[in-house]
C-alpha cells in the first residue's frame, strides 16, 4: 500500500465533530477510569470483537448492536472487565449504555460499551452512573483524558492521527487504544476506539476495518493471552464533507491507507508498553511458500518466551529463532533459511554467518529500544511482519504481584 | 488404564542387561557431558522425535535408523545440540556413532545418538571422541551417572523405574530424562531413554512408545517452545526371559501401564524443574466436548503465561483460567464451566463462587509447591490432564542472562 496520509499529533478527536472526555468515577481507587467518545452527528460504525468464547457482557452488546451499521458514542471504563458476571453483567452493560444515551440525548441503539480490567466481579454501577453524567458535561475537543481513563496496566496514553487527501478534500482519521499485557493476534484486551470525518457506507466501513485490524492489531503479540473484552470500535461521521465512499475506488484506497497507518501506529505503541517490556520488537518473515505461511513464523519468533527473553538479555541466540521458526507450522527447509538481527547476517543457509564480530554488532543492535529481526525462508514471495515486546522481570513482578 | 505397576528406586539401568555411564569430556567447562546406555543383548527399539522443521543432525541419524526396530546403545551429548550445524554436522553424528560402535564392538546401525544444548556451533569432536572411549570402560550398573551427564539447565537428574507382572514374571521399565526449558508437546528438549526388559515386537513397542509419549511428554508445557533435538528412545531386550508381546492381551496392557506410568513420573519431573519454577501446576479439564477439547482447554491454561504467573503469585485470579479456556478453541459455554483450585470451588456457572474465605482457601493451596487446577466445562465427558510449572524471575534470568 503507497503511503499517502500523514501523521499529525492528535488522536480520536482530531477528525470534524467528535469530542471526547475522561473522568474519575471510583472503578479504580485514584486514576480515571470512565471515557466517552461522542460524534456530533450520527456515524456509520463497525467493530471488530474478540473470539475468545469467554465473551464479556459489553462485547455481546456491542456485537449485536453493530448489525445496524450505525453509532454515535462510545461508554468505556477501565478497571473493571465485566467479564464472567452472568445477567447481571447484562443488565449493567445495559445500563451503562441508556444512562450515556439519555445524558447525550440520543437513541440507545447508538451507544456502544466497553470494559476492561479484571475479571468476574460486578461493575460498581453507582460509580459507573455518577461517571457517565460527569463525562458528558465535560466532553470537549482534547481526547487526552479519554485516552487516559482507558489505561489499566499501561504507562503511557496511546493515541494517533493521520491526515489524507480525498477528491481535493482533507479527511482525519484519529483514534485512542490501550493494551499493556494479554495482547496476542485475535486480539488482546485492546480497547480501540477510531474516528474518522469521512463517510463510508457501513459495509465498505466493516470490511476496512476488518483489513485494518488483520495488519494492525492481529499483528502484535505480548504475551499470548487472548482477552474476553477485545474491541476495535470505528465511527465514521461524514463531518469532512467528502462524498460518501461507497465501493472500490481511489477514496477508497487512501481511506484505508489512512485507517491502516492509524491501527499500525497504536498497535506498535501496545506492543511496545507490553507489561514488563523495554523494547519494541519487530519481527519480519520474508521468502516464506506463501503470506500466511510468513505470519505463521513471525508470530511464532514473536511470541517465543526463549526468543523474547534473549532479545532482553541482548544476547543474539539465533538458534532460538530458527527454532521458532521451525515449529510454526511454516515450511521451513533449514538450509536455505538466514536470519539478520538489525542490519547483520548472524545465520545463513541454516548455520552460523559472519565472524564473532558479526555477533558483537548484533548484541550492539539489541542493547536498543528498537529491535528487528528479519528470517528469510529463501523459498518464496510471503512475507509478513509481527510486532512484539522483550519479556522481562518486570512482566512478571506485574501480573504475579497485583490483581489488574 | 488400572494401576498395576508399582514405583521403584532406580532408572535407566533397572532393567536386566542395560548398563550406563556418564563422563565429563569438555564439552561443557566442568559438569558431566557425555553418557552412555548400553544393552547387553541386542534390542527391540522404538523412538518418538521432534515436530520441529529445523531437526537437528543426530535426530535425522536417528529417525533414519528406528526403521529397523532394533538397537542396542544410546550415545548422548549435552553442552552442544549439533543443530543447525549443516553437513558437518550428520558427519559428526555418525562419527558419534561409528566410534561408540567400535569401542563397544556392536554394528553401528545399533547405535543411537542424541544432542542436547547450544544451537547452531559444531561439536567439539576431539572432546566427544575422548568421551566416548571413557564412557564405554566406565559402563556399569549405575544409571545415576549418565542421567546427570545429559543435564542441561536442570537441577535435579531425573530417572524413574517401575516394576511390573506379566505372565507371573517380573518385568522392569526404567528410563532417565532431562528437560528444563523449551518443554511444550510435540515436544520440548526433551532427551529420554527408557529400557526394558520385556520382549517386545518392534511395531508394536513402536505404538507403545508413542501412546506412552501422548500421556506423558506431550502433556507438559514450560514454556511453549518445541525443541530442535527432542527425543524418546526405548530399548526392549527380553532380558526378563518373558515370552515376546506381539499384540494385543494381558500383557501388553500391563506393559501399556508400566511404561506410561514411567513416562508420566519423569514428565512430571521435567516440568516441576522448568527453568526457575517453584511449583508442579496440574491442569485438569473435564466435561468438554471430547477428550481432544479437554486436552486443548488444558494446555492452553497450562500455556498462559498470566495464568502460570499469577500462580506463581499465590492469586486465585480465576478469570485468567476461564479466559484461557475460551480461547482454547474448546467449546467452552461461559455459564456452564466451573473452576477448582485445589479443592476449592472458586468460579461456578461463570462467574464467582463461593465467599471471600474461598479465595483465602485458594491462595493457601496455591502456596504449596503442588497446584492443582481443575476445570468443569459441564458439556460432556471429555478429561484430560497437563502438567507446568510457574513462571517465575528465575525463568528469565536464567534465559536473559547465559547461552546455554
Amino acid at each position: 500500500m503507497a503511503r499517502v496520509s500523514r501523521l499529525i499529533q492528535g488522536g480520536v478527536t482530531s477528525a470534524q465533530g467528535f469530542l471526547a472526555s475522561g473522568v474519575h468515577c471510583g472503578i479504580k481507587p485514584q486514576k480515571k477510569d470512565l471515557a466517552l467518545v461522542f460524534s456530533r452527528a450520527p456515524a456509520a460504525a463497525a467493530g471488530v470483537f474478540t473470539t475468545n468464547k469467554v465473551k464479556a457482557a459489553p462485547v455481546l452488546l456491542d456485537i449485536e448492536r453493530i448489525r445496524s451499521g450505525r453509532g454515535q458514542a462510545v461508554v468505556l471504563n477501565s478497571g473493571n472487565a465485566n467479564a464472567c458476571t452472568g445477567e447481571q453483567g447484562m443488565r449493567d452493560a445495559r445500563e451503562m449504555a441508556q444512562l450515556t444515551a439519555q445524558s447525550l440525548e440520543i437513541a440507545e441503539e447508538l451507544v456502544y460499551v466497553c470494559s476492561t480490567g479484571v475479571i468476574g466481579r460486578p461493575l460498581p454501577m453507582d460509580a459507573v452512573r455518577r461517571g457517565v453524567r460527569e463525562a458528558v458535561k465535560l466532553l470537549g475537543p482534547d481526547g487526552a483524558s479519554a485516552a487516559e481513563a482507558i489505561m489499566t496496566t499501561d504507562t503511557v496514553p496511546k493515541a494517533a492521527a493521520v491526515q489524507v487527501s480525498i477528491g481535493g478534500q482533507v479527511v482525519t482519521v484519529g483514534g485512542m487504544t490501550k493494551g499493556a499485557a494479554m495482547i496476542h493476534p485475535q486480539m488482546a484486551t485492546t480497547l480501540s476506539v477510531l474516528t474518522t470525518d469521512a463517510a463510508v457506507a457501513p459495509p465498505v466501513l466493516q470490511a476496512a476495518l476488518r483489513r485494518a485490524a488483520d495488519l494492525s492489531f492481529n499483528r502484535i503479540t505480548v504475551d499470548g493471552d487472548r482477552s474476553t473484552n477485545d474491541t476495535i470500535l470505528l465511527l465514521a461521521n461524514g463531518e469532512a464533507g467528502v462524498p460518501e465512499i461507497s465501493g472500490p475506488g481511489e477514496p477508497l484506497d487512501a481511506f484505508q491507507e489512512a485507517l491502516v497507518t492509524v491501527a499500525v501506529t497504536l498497535a506498535k505503541m501496545v506492543a511496545r508498553d507490553g507489561e514488563g517490556a523495554t523494547k519494541l520488537i519487530e519481527v519480519t518473515v520474508r521468502g516464506a511458500q506463501s503470506e500466511e505461511d510468513a505470519h505463521r513464523a513471525a508470530l511464532a519468533i514473536a511470541s517465543s518466551q526463549l526468543v523474547k527473553t534473549s532479545i532482553h538479555g541482548g544476547l543474539p541466540i539465533w538458534g532460538r529463532i530458527m527454532c521458532a521458526a521451525g515449529y510454526s507450522g511454516a515450511e521451513v527447509q533449514t538450509d536455505r533459511a538466514s536470519i539478520r538481527i538489525g542490519p547483520v547476517l548472524v545465520a545463513e543457509r541454516g548455520g552460523p554467518a559472519g565472524d564473532p564480530e558479526s555477533l558483537e554488532a548484533a548484541a550492539r543492535h539489541l542493547a536498543g529500544d528498537d529491535v528487528q529481526v528479519t528470517v528469510d525462508l529463501g523459498l518464496g514471495r510471503g512475507e509478513a511482519t509481527v510486532w512484539t515486546c522483550d519479556l522481562t522481570e518486570g512482566y512478571i513482578k506485574e501480573n504475579a504481584g497485583t490483581i489488574t
